[in-house]
């Protein structure tokens, strides 16, 4: 196959750890070609061998999406970049894959309430289609305009939407979601505190209740702000998530019941993998793969129940899952490149 | 002060984690001076320079207790060692501190239940003391024997037993306690599961709800098994432990009034240390000291709450709350050595 | 293309660092299927999700080179083993990959200098070929027992032979090769040597002058044992090899003169990446590839010379660097699988 | 003893690594109180615990030394500022102990070529004593201003010194220096090069022949620029520096040998270790110790020779010489609050 026949998808932002994942999975993928646009000149660039074969690399302006013959552009943007840049490759004609949090939320009230800023660009809530392929899949391949979803709650979502559907969660007692990211999660500006001396050697809870991920879950579970205690927490690693989740079961009689609940929902998904209640995934389980890997513990005796849900946060959290919309999207099989 | 007015402290188990930290607190200790006590020979001491100044060594033997004149004999030794060894230096007159888990636990049929082997020196059990000074001071100064806490015990009671006590926590919903420790915590063993490769990068849940620990919150704090939800889990980090707890709140109306069961409860504890609601300790707050951090937050539209509380398992956790402990039992100031 | 014509390639030792990155590898590769061939049965697997797809695996016996149609056989065993096996899967017409130090010297005697211990089929050691591609090309395609190189020896050759060849070394100063390590190079078997909380907030310089990979270097590059300084270091990192390699300068003016050893030696090589003297690679540069990256600085004045040569241990260090000879020896392209 | 006996010693700048140490000691030092002088506020401090005892912390401003009754000022301040601040302490009458690179080369010239900026303070060049307790002793005890040396230039110095002096050096062919240091090394202020993606799992060679604290060996040791080659490296680690140090031995025919060379020389120093040449110290020697530890490696054969340098950056290549200074300065024990 040779070029002319790969579909153009530019970046935006292929400097932060998300963007630079996905211009790697961009660069693999057989049916596509990644363009970089150069949105914001920076130095903060590795060393580079000289070498001829990169990434073709163009000025991001108004109309590059037609110059360049874009059929997709992908915002790995802080939010408030994303809301600028938004609407006029929208107009343009380009569909738009976001990986920020801008048009995640359902309106701008709510927008405004957890990320504590006003949105600028409103009239794209309603449109965009939440991008967690494994609910949202016939809306993602008509949209213009898709939300990746955020790392945190990819992995909460993908854990706990089905606990809620099949009613094996006792609602009054709520559900905990204790959760541990890596450092790339933060992005990749430099601040105090992702520098290498305050995180190695340590690990803090930096958000109790109220992360900006929150809702995503709040939303995609249908379960209500006071039923979820989410925390995030700081793990000295690079990459991944860990999310331990607890509840009280009800309508289960073992570890076996519980599993059957997720070897149900997730029969047909090939990014989801699932563990005999003896084995627990971890981190490693799922580093630089776009799987989400879920494990369970159910103790009949005491109703107490554990899952543990891992994904890549730079994968299935960001770049892996942003390409898995965009194979949707652009009619590939769903899996080219990921796997 | 000259040595001869020092009390002797025997060390077994030296070369472990705990023993080598406890050997370093002892060393700096104005009031005692260790004895090294040589039970098992091995290989796996680190590079030494050459310099006359080291601790005085000494094989482990039937009247050492005697020969050497030892005020007190520290246990840093695997459980069973610990049951073989006890009995015989309490016989010769010897007081025992024992950092493992053998003497923790109320009866041998409780032991057996968490550990899966039979105790060997049951007509212990009843005369030991759990060796939490929060909360067995008085006991701790006459006892013979010292059960010296679990790591992650240690930080779970001094959360956990002040809240049950002072009925702010809805039982009917149950604690979770989400635990993550430093690798050290599980001894200096060659380990396939506590290897480098194995553990950097990576973050796992190694122990749901039978952890054997678990006993001695329950123990402590007065809580039934069916209320505590306690996983174990792996940071890839040396040392230090923070648990995160959550439950719903009764008998709170704001953040303060939880803050207050603590600074009411431990106003006159030095090793306790509490946050106000806007700030959260972490693990670094507490490196290499004997202290154990505690933050508060609260939800009151909710009752959601959370502990955060961290130690350094090697400290608090084994063997500063072990000086601690000796500190109480030859009647020097409870915080000697260890400021 | 199906699986039927897809050559099947033995692999013993899969479970080690290097062998699973094979595994990993041959998994992707275009043109082959893996075959796990068990040896010993061992507990040291990694929890694993419930999936169907996973590579074959098949005891290792007498017959499996015919009974499974293995083209080749990748030994990812400790020497000795491979010394034991190689012998019978030759005789049953197998092409075989040595991943370990069993087959890289010339002789019997060398080999023991370097490991101590006597080799145990000595009868192979003429007929096996070094599998360093950019130096042995040729006899690779044509050799039955390929000897795939150290990863000390991979990084430090390819960086240091073209500078003796192009004579720009002053080799009355001699060559310093100051060399480190991530542990994974170690292998998986459990030592304490290796276990996070000796290597974690740590480095150590472990083997000076007497790593058994020197005299891989000593034969490829033609210098004698004198003129090799040689240090093998532990980086508290999972993978990643850096020499830093100085020298003083004969026949060069400049930056660029030195450069330009390189530029011209390698520029058929399509894993060898070269940096302007301005920049200069670092570990995360060859991360999960089959690159080994080079730069060089040079100081005109005073004739020092630095260059910095890196590679991924578990690629081009070892697995990654046996595909690359199975490519050449089954007449695939050579760099099939390996981008 | 009461506060009222105790020295009382300014620290500006200790929010930064080095400073914060130096609290940390003067805090534990018997015959110190540090009193914390804040020079800009800003909002890069840790969460804090509430309680009553923390150090005094007092504006930074004219008349602070005598309102204060300071009989040292530490200066934990980037180059520019010492430069700024040092003169009116002096003036004020205190004795100055500075952190930084600003007063420890000779001249205004030789600051200039290696910092790349003017000194904005060359009269205070030709008063101000290098603070390497080993080697200017006496000076120290008199001077009103000590320029505190480099970690790395410590490290070197204290291992290459006594080569030098003794004559075991084939100079002819010159010293590699190669230099691994954690990333402590590089300050507290948030930079993209020390942030903790870019540090963990990776290891940078970041300064070849270059780095500033090049002229402090060459000044101390009495070598040409031409007759070292020195490399600065990043070990994603906090603390510690590695040094591994090249050369060819003349008039030594033994290990032995190379080590009675710093036995004699160091008999009388209380913070150097030496080590058989069977052992060889690694960062974790000397973690969180004022040691510099050092290790030797000798071929007669080859006269090829080798020496392995270890500190803690933060204490002996940084607080904690400054505190032998101020004990020197002071006429306490060298040791006192050291040990």
């Amino acid at each position: 196959m040779n070029n002319y026949s790969r579909a153009r998808a530019g970046v935006v932002g292929f400097r932060g750890y998300s963007g630079a994942e996905l211009v790697r999975l961009l660069t693999r993928h057989p049916r596509v070609e990644p363009v970089l646009l150069e949105h914001r000149a920076d130095s903060s660039e590795r060393p580079q061998p000289i070498r001829p074969n990169r990434p073709v690399r163009v000025p991001f302006e108004a109309g590059v999406v037609i110059s360049e013959g874009l059929a997709v552009v992908f915002l790995a943007t802080p939010a408030e970049v994303s809301m600028e840049l938004a609407p006029s490759l929208l107009e343009a004609g380009a569909r738009v894959i976001d990986l920020s949090g801008a048009f995640r939320l359902p309106d701008a009230e709510t927008y405004k309430r957890w990320n504590g800023e006003a949105h600028t660009a409103p009239g794209l809530l309603s449109e965009a289609v939440y991008g967690l392929p494994e609910f949202c899949r016939k809306r993602i391949t008509q949209a213009r305009l898709i939300a990746n979803p955020g790392c945190y709650s990819t992995a909460a979502n993908l854990a706990i939407q089905p606990l809620i559907a099949s009613g094996v969660v006792d609602r009054s007692t709520g559900i905990v979601c204790d959760a541990k990211s890596g450092v790339s999660g933060a992005g990749r500006k430099a601040t105090l505190r992702t520098s290498f001396c305050e995180i190695t050697d340590n690990f803090s809870a930096y958000s109790i209740f109220d992360h900006r991920h929150v809702p995503e879950v709040l939303m995609t579970s249908g379960i209500d702000e006071a039923e979820l205690s989410f925390t995030a927490q700081m793990i000295p690693i690079d990459r991944g998530i860990l999310e331990t989740i607890y509840f009280r079961g009800v309508n289960l009689s073992s570890d076996a019941d519980l599993l059957a609940v997720y070897t149900e929902r997730y029969k047909n998904e090939r990014f989801i993998r699932l563990y005999e209640p003896s084995a627990l995934p971890d981190i490693q389980s799922v580093n630089r793969t776009n799987f989400c890997d879920i494990g369970v513990r159910f103790d009949a005796r005491t109703r107490r129940a554990v899952v543990v849900s891992v994904i890549d946060n730079l994968v299935k959290g960001a770049a892996g899952q942003a390409v898995q919309n965009m194979n949707l999207l652009l009619g590939f099989d769903e899996a080219e490149g990921l796997s």
